[in-house]
């Protein structure tokens, strides 16, 4: 059996973009950057072209498949390249669901643990929710927030003036009292074949994920009843390529909380810790290549995002975060800024503490931002 | 303490300079490759510059240190870079003892076992090496030759009408009994730090290496006495950045055969099998930077070469040989041809057969030459 040589489309040039590029040069895969960014983690890995090319048709010269690394393409230019006949990997269809109103209705409609919500533009609105659920809410933009933009938790009507309610959508829900945020990466290729990435614990500081540790400290069943609504999840929205499951414990029971179609920042303790990568794993779904093993290769594997501080450029400090044994150091080539994330640092060990140790140890000597900071 | 961001030259665009690119990019690292090759496995990863650039000075203008991924640069030419105080690592000193006839000399000076051996450009200095020793002996090119080029077993006096003798100079030597070939890579940064990686087994075929099996399946002695041979060679020569010596395991004892002064085929498996890569070691070393832990993270890697074969390009069979579980499968973007080393597999496990197996089953399915072709 023969394949074509394989040259995959990225929209987007940031870090995610920039470790599949890192991903593809074993397996001889051609990546092109399609982005209109200036300052991206790809720009001296790969060809780019500008997302905003005029022609979709011009699209399928460059490429074999077209894969994401944000959300932030118009679905309708998405539909447009869909419609050349170049495949789209995730689809229009998936794509959509990063729209958190869209993504909530559409769970709620399949029948997946969501938490209460309403969807609206109106303050008033907010406020019979709040009225109904009691206060604090939360409210989140339902498209274009991240890394806790775009996020509020409203305690009273007083806070409702800290929301740019200018027609935008929203969503509201309940301020849940979570026991512990998990997540899970589920990887379906378009023949059908599904593999789960172990359920790993994160933690947020200000809405922005600082820590994942693997795998989650959670029962066995919880963590089979996650596998199994990744697995039931990807099938439903016929998934193709990585989904990033984010999951609130409540009560002991699961709750999701967002989807991401896209390789995700709590999956990247999978370079090193697992047999298989996401990234790899997300170029071999969207190639309809054979997805490889999600395995942990180490009983525990815990990464610390690298968030700028004050003090400097992490940078000119790696030789610093070095001197810890046994830690992977990731530096996206992203320009220093305090509260920006430059970079990642992954370590592996027989104990969680152990891991958890070295790894801050090592964000530390870089300059990252303290988790208590 | 704040570090210069860190630029990196590496003499050569093969295969050895793509996986230094490769470990390049998480680190923050700029490689530039220096090569007047056309047929590049860097070409579309890193910035190009002719390597017979008239003017050394514009080197330092590029790059902060050069290093090297084969031996092919005239020495005089090296010592004329090193002249412009750009620092070369290693150095000059070291890339001479790519000689083998050099290296040889060196060697044995130094007081570290090798095999009898004579250097010369004559065929009566090698009959008479037969004599003293009996036929056949092996007869190497000092320089140029690799993967089994410019090295001739030769039977008897007649068999000598096959070396090209040219005035060019030959190491001759006895044709030993080996037991086993081994290889071990030393890593010296600048500031004196040492890391040895763990002895592997080498397995040859027509001269080139095929396959590589870590650890070595030899005596814990034999394997203590091959790293302090290795930590002390590097330190006797001064050594910056990683050293693969190859070794023959003679009547239990060991005997230096080939020196390389770089990253080296017998260490590839280091990828996934180790904490920490040669291919990141020596970007660390050359840096100055501190070196990471060489452990192995499985009990046992297995990597085996892809050589070209007559069914075709290893590049359109790749999705097959991903239908077997946990290989790492990496392809060089080398153009196919038969006997070219394309690729290699590499695949962990906790007992060595079953490693070997599936290396040697995802080889096949990518449609290399099998070990006994």
């Amino acid at each position: 059996m023969s394949y074509p040589s394989a040259r995959v489309g990225i929209v987007g040039g940031g870090q995610l973009a920039r470790m599949l590029a890192q991903a593809a040069i074993p397996l001889s895969i051609d990546c092109h950057g399609f982005t209109d960014d200036s300052d991206e983690s790809t720009a001296t890995l790969i060809p780019h072209h500008r997302v905003t090319i005029d022609d979709p048709g011009a699209w399928r010269d460059l490429v074999d498949v077209v894969t994401f690394e944000h959300e932030l393409l118009a679905l309708d230019r998405v539909r447009v390249i869909e419609a050349t006949g170049l495949p789209v990997r995730p689809s229009s269809a998936v794509m959509s669901l990063s729209n958190k109103a869209t993504q909530r209705r559409r769970l709620g409609e399949l029948g997946f643990p969501v938490p209460d919500f309403v969807t609206t533009t109106t303050a008033d609105d907010i406020v019979a929710f709040a009225q109904r659920h009691k206060w604090p809410v939360v409210v989140k933009l339902a498209s274009g927030g991240y890394d806790g933009r775009g996020v509020w938790v409203v305690d009273d009507i007083d806070g409702l003036s800290a929301l740019p309610i200018d027609g935008r959508e929203f969503v509201v829900e309940p301020c849940l009292m979570l026991e512990r945020e998990i997540a899970v990466q589920v990887v379906r290729r378009p023949s059908g074949d599904i593999v789960v990435y172990p359920v790993v614990e994160t933690v947020q500081r200000d809405g922005m994920c600082r820590e994942v540790i693997a795998p989650a400290p959670i029962t066995s069943v919880l963590g089979a009843a996650a596998e199994q609504l990744a697995r039931d999840l990807a099938r439903a929205i016929g998934l193709e390529g990585v989904l990033a499951i984010e999951l609130f414990v409540v009560d002991g029971e699961l709750v999701v909380n967002e989807l991401a179609p896209r390789v995700h920042n709590s999956g990247h303790y999978s370079i090193e810790g697992c047999v298989t990568s996401q990234f790899e794993n997300q170029l071999r779904a969207v190639l309809d290549w054979p997805l490889g093993s999600p395995a942990l290769i180490a009983p525990h594997a815990v990464m610390v995002n690298v968030v700028g501080s004050d003090v400097g450029d992490p940078t000119d400090r790696i030789a610093d975060a070095l001197l810890i044994n046994d830690v992977h150091v990731h530096l996206y080539g992203k320009s220093w800024r305090p509260g920006r994330k430059l970079g990642h640092v992954t370590a592996l060990a027989g104990d969680v503490d152990s891991a958890r140790r070295r790894a801050h140890a090592a964000v530390h000597a870089l300059g990252g931002l303290a988790m208590d900071a």
